[in-house]
């Protein structure tokens, strides 16, 4: 479930030309700004963005990049471009700042194969060069071959379990990712070939046979940047609810909230679910999301996450 | 330039009717169906598919199957689908009769980024699996990782080159493929991701510090399969038209023709640049190719394939 508010009777020129307005004169109206893009879905966003480039031969983006400012202009950045080219320019920050590989696990494992491979469209429009030419260029070793396999690959959707196979993998994890035995080589192929329901019953199976869950105990502070994508990247298939609320705790655990973290959960779920992640947070925390985000950040970001978190100050 | 002659005032229903009537009585006509089908380019075939089921409420393909034979009903069969589900067909079958990966190769080299990736979703399409999933099934270590590694790519398609990476991986190329030295890992990086573009720069460069091509004496008899998958690569990406010259000229040679590989060089190349093929292996050879067809094949088998070639009996 969503926690994005967005009526559906919106007329994208009144939007287009609200917008400009708020941004005329003295000041940038923020409140405006908060209330439509904090109301509209991605389909809207987009509707928008043409109304205004049309009305105004203006880029709606490059006007927003000069009239806000910190957290709050990178929130409605990311916020409205369309959801593929969204992902492609976070995996492109990821890469770039280094090390932050999640960010490449989630986009390829938590999409459907065909939003996946949107994203890899976008990055090449946008960067003109491959997603997997980049994260191959920046890694080395089980890592790159682990990432190069997440993002690259196109797997089969369906109901379809092979028991059998399932059994005879489950083995295969435990030996390379448990045990720490072997090459990962055929780790790598079973997290990166497999289909997600696939995958989901051979965690399942290896729960059943070993008593506890494959990502148990995984990493310690000894684990290298393979060893925490391989431990993303079977948390993420196996819910990947709770490897979000897990994601925003952690950023506001820290002191100092994490802004980019928090920022990129939340428009990246709030029009799918949001909601769901912020009831595992509250169930987890005994305290609302909602609260945590108004006291841990401020101003316009914190309106604006709120709103795309479906509480208005 | 093609060597298919298709008029293009073709009517799929009158098509459908004919290809019927070839079918009723004793026996099959074959002369129509080769007339037909022989003279319809690809998306002509399938309006023809869909009218023959609309009409006949029968599948044209099983029909086909079930009245023709042997080495021509395979032409007819892999002629008339759809390019992509062409092309996953035959890399399945690749894969199953074990040990033909330059059918994976070919397919990843010489098709755009967005038609390699319609054979992915034929592929799941047909097989419920992905096709990196039976690729990475069938082989292990470095030929796994490069052909799936091939299979996966969306490569980057554009005339830009940094003639600074082509002479660093000019080199990198020169040490583990000439060479043979080191690890493969960072051959395998460039071939699969880098632009097609790019990949020739690396291999013009390569020629310039070399003074040879990269191919020239990479293989002899001890060479084993991912020697053989990393020479196909490098040289259909170079120049694909020559490739399959050589691939037709050795599916001639041999005792006894190897129709698959010379019915797979003419379905899939006769809509596209069997024309050029065929200069070419004039060429080098002194001999018309439809010369060599006519005496090496038989019966409507032969006419097929002449057919396609633009040079009936």
């Amino acid at each position: 479930m969503a926690t994005l508010i967005a009526p559906s009777n919106n007329l994208p020129h009144e939007d287009a030309e609200a917008l400009r307005k708020a941004f005329e004169g003295w000041g940038t109206d923020e409140k405006t700004v908060i209330t439509i893009l904090g109301h509209r879905n991605s389909n809207q966003i987009q509707q928008i963005r043409r109304a205004y480039e049309e009305i105004y031969q203006e880029d709606l983006i490059k006007r927003l990049e000069s009239e806000l400012k910190g957290d709050f202009e990178k929130a409605v950045y990311r916020w409205i471009l369309e959801p593929a080219d969204r992902d492609a320019v976070l995996a492109n920050v990821a890469l770039k700042s280094g090390k932050n590989y999640n960010v490449i696990v989630e986009i390829s494992t938590v999409l459907a194969p065909e939003e996946l491979f949107n994203v890899r469209r976008a990055y090449i429009k946008r960067y003109k060069h491959s997603l997997e030419e980049d994260v191959a260029a920046h890694t080395s070793g089980p890592l790159r071959q682990l990432l190069v396999g997440l993002v690259t690959a196109y797997r089969h959707v369906g109901d379809e379990i092979n028991a059998k196979l399932a059994h005879t993998e489950a083995e295969i994890l435990h030996e390379a990712v448990k045990e720490k035995k072997g090459s990962h080589e055929e780790a790598i192929r079973i997290l990166t070939t497999r289909s997600k329901t696939q995958l989901i019953a051979t965690f399942n199976r290896y729960r059943e046979a070993h008593g506890t869950s494959i990502t148990k105990k995984l990493l310690d502070e000894k684990s290298d940047d393979f060893q925490k994508a391989l431990y993303t990247t079977i948390r993420t298939f196996n819910d990947h609810v709770k490897y979000y609320e897990k994601v925003v705790r952690d950023s506001i655990k820290k002191l100092g909230t994490d802004e980019d973290a928090l920022t990129r959960v939340i428009v990246s779920r709030a029009q799918h679910d949001l909601k769901v992640i912020s009831d595992v947070y509250y169930k987890r925390n005994s305290v609302l999301l909602e609260h945590v985000v108004a006291k841990e950040t401020s101003g316009d970001y914190k309106k604006f996450l709120l709103t795309l978190l479906g509480k208005e100050d």
